[in-house]
């Protein structure tokens, strides 16, 4: 078996427990860690390492691809073991010593860690700790359910610890695509003409003597925890759909649209599900995270094929599809998130970019990060490098949220994420606003004509208007730009600012 | 003399006087002008145009590279001509009809408005109007001063008005590379390695049939109205200038740098003057427009060579440098702004984009567009495109201005064009902070202690310490974020915030 595992023998003795790879870390060190999404993280070392350091305090900075799964993040804000975080985490208790200010989180674009940490502008990387399925003859590591920032991680590494889990299949193996950028100022065109293009290796290629250690695992990813379709998130997804349907009625799309990408979550999910009984075919993905959504379109026959940088799937999909995953591999790639995300790629194929806004303001910026101002919730991930360079950049939300208490539309959106110079499209339950060509003012209109809950839509008009009668080319009246999310922090409802 | 401007023969009876040229666009038409931050735009048809609008009152959208000169805008607004303007424009009076929302103006990322015409997200364009040292023997358009948009528009519209400018030097033929990215789903890489790489053709090929006029002008471009640099000016360049030799000392650049984007403007031009007498040689140059700074660079011995879209001379830059053009064409090119702004080359060469500030707040989001909120200034111009997807994203800006009566750093900005992680450097003439790899807490602190005028510092430590003690990844208080904007308002001062 580990003949299978580690091909090259000669590594056979750097097999080590999870406790004596987690001992080489020191204080003070910087961490690149594998893990995308909830997928492919290294397991056993980063427990050990926060076993560790609640005996005997430490601090280090981690740096992932994005979200880990297994409450790694939970585990580590309780052990305090992380002074720096960076590029993207979703967990609760994280998040709570972030916006308390004791973790030092830096909330970055997925498609930049990389180059800054070739560059030098971050790092070095002492350690980097890689979940694999196997290491080849050559000692190049095949990663698991993710790429990620992983490849870059260990190439830049002073030392590598790979994580083999024997739990994961096999049959992964040709799924990944390796391929790093050559170095500037002989960079050469990134070599994506179409989402199936291979110019790789189907594994990190590393010198095997930068291998310190390697912890055998047989831990699971965590099961994506999105929620199934409800009647507002298909009257989304139903919007869009005839959109797309008016576009290629327009002579502006073929009925295989361009490739799609979709951000991680519940209403992106649901939107792509919504294709299935829809007269578009032969669809392709350029994404991020392969959801569950991307195996029922390829089972469906709607969609050919799918790149992204990790697989996120619920229980039964997971159970479905790694069993028979040799039947999927040819229509699937796992590339680096560089690449999965890079702003030439993205121009090139004309993407269709859809993700979750938290909140929309009058004039179509989006807040995909903070709530109510300060307090962060994830991360833009990787919504700016597509919305930026996107051939069309489309933002979903439910209209309200907290039971109708905050209306996800709102005068003024207290942080920006998204400008609106790279918004096309908002879509709610309530409809959808195509603003391409509309400036700010009519912008306004067609978000509260289409996007706005009725119990706040007439308080948004009265702003609107009240604001069109001071006068500029993006109308507030910044006063009370901020009364309804001042209302909702003070009385407990945005409701009662109006 | 008409056969050396105009050397398709069969062509010569399309010349007109701008008067009729102008009775071919009819009320409510799209219309591509040529003209890019004052260069080379169209000069003799809108003036005949505007003319005839006062006249007979007409409306159309019209669309150019960026910014007029010869006050074409000014004349447009007079005229009462435009319903629509896109994507950029920089006069006063045009603002004030923007303002006022007579005028619906689209403020686009400057690579992006062809794109959107292309897939007929936009247009169609009816007529293109665009300036020409000369027609060659195919019927080749050869621009003037500025490529801007003017390709595109040109090979996209129903019918072409060319004005031949014959004051203007054919030594500028040879500086043009009109290269159009092939249609997807087949699109190419855009083959610019280099600064220096020339793929396309020297002049905008469309068929002789599709021109519908040409009109002979002689008008000259407008000077560029920069200041020269001044005391604060110059000590923001300094403090970049040794910022660079501190990176090169850290191994991170060597003392050629990376390619230099700089936007237009009064600072950015004295930043980029500031290498003059600096220990940095063998410069490049990928930007947008080229300034005096670009040729004193060239002269200086600094500079290698310049890529750009337009270039906008002083009249004495100008005077020295249009006679002795054929000296100075083999070190330049001029691109269609949608390649000098091109996501996928900005990324590949590793750009350092330094561009305008007009506000910044505490954590680095930054307003280039509005004055108060609410007031267009001239629009994002290509400074969305560079800071994106540079390597490097500087911003500059006076600490003060109004001779003290605002702060050009804020709590809040009042707009967002710029976000938090686009933004690595922010530079005011009291300092620069380097916010590459800082947490928003650490952010904030830095810009206080580097950038703000020592009479708003306290102030704007006593609120950030405030927002700290309510928690939070990027605190705030949230009722007062407008405060200083507010005071300026309705007291002159922002200092009466505190």
């Amino acid at each position: 078996m580990l003949s299978e595992r580690i091909r090259l023998h000669s590594l056979h003795d750097r097999v080590v427990s999870a406790d004596e790879a987690a001992a080489l870390i020191e204080d003070g060190m910087i961490i690149g860690m594998s893990g995308f999404t909830r997928a492919g993280e290294a397991k056993a070392v980063p427990l050990a390492l926060a076993e560790r350091a609640k005996r005997q305090p430490m601090k280090i900075t981690l740096m992932t691809g994005a979200s880990l799964g297994n409450d790694l993040d939970k585990t580590f804000a309780e052990a305090h073991l992380l002074s720096r975080r960076l590029p993207f985490q979703s967990d609760p208790a994280m998040r709570k010593a972030i916006n308390a200010g004791e973790v030092m989180f830096i909330d970055q674009h997925l498609s930049e860690t990389v180059e800054m940490l070739r560059s030098n502008q971050l790092g070095p990387i002492d350690y980097a700790i890689v979940e694999a399925i196997a290491i080849t003859e050559d000692g190049g590591i095949v990663p698991t359910t993710s790429v990620g920032n992983s490849a870059t991680f260990a190439i830049l590494a002073k030392q590598v610890i790979v994580e083999i889990n024997v739990n994961q299949t096999l049959a992964l193996e040709g799924v990944h695509d390796v391929y790093i950028p050559t170095r500037r100022p002989h960079r050469e065109p990134i070599p994506v003409l179409k989402p199936d293009d291979r110019h790789g290796t189907p594994y990190i290629p590393i010198p095997p003597e930068k291998i310190a250690a390697i912890v055998l695992t047989g831990k699971k990813d965590s099961s994506s925890n999105i929620l199934p379709p409800d009647a507002e998130t298909q009257a989304i997804a139903g919007h869009l759909i005839r959109f797309f349907e008016g576009e290629v009625a327009k002579g502006r799309l073929g009925y295989n649209l361009q490739p799609l990408q979709a951000g991680i979550g519940t209403i992106a999910n649901a939107v792509l599900h919504g294709f299935i009984d829809s007269p578009f075919k032969d669809l392709t993905m350029y994404s991020e995270v392969l959801q569950d959504s991307t195996f029922q379109l390829l089972d469906a026959g709607k969609m050919l094929f799918a790149s992204g940088a990790s697989m996120t799937l619920s229980k039964e999909m997971e159970a479905r599809v790694l069993p028979a995953f040799a039947t999927y591999r040819d229509r699937l790639v796992l590339r680096p998130q560089e690449i999965s995300n890079h702003p030439e790629v993205i121009r090139r194929l004309g993407i269709i970019a859809i993700n979750t806004a938290l909140e929309v303001d009058l004039y179509g910026n989006v807040n995909s990060t903070h709530v109510n101002a300060t307090h962060m919730m994830n991360g833009i991930g990787g919504s700016g490098d597509f919305a930026r360079n996107a051939y069309l950049s489309i933002f979903v939300t439910k209209s309200v949220a907290k039971a109708g208490a905050i209306s996800s539309i709102v005068p003024f959106v207290t942080h920006v994420d998204h400008c609106e110079h790279d918004v096309d499209l908002i879509v709610t339950e309530q409809g959808l606003a195509d603003l391409r060509g509309l400036a700010p003012r009519e912008r306004a209109q067609a978000i509260i004509d289409h996007c706005t809950h009725p119990d706040y839509r007439p308080a948004l008009q009265a702003y609107f208007d009240e604001a069109k009668a001071r006068g500029g080319h993006t109308p507030h009246v910044l006063e009370r730009a901020f009364a309804w999310h001042l209302a909702y922090r003070d009385r407990g409802t945005m409701k009662a600012a109006f």
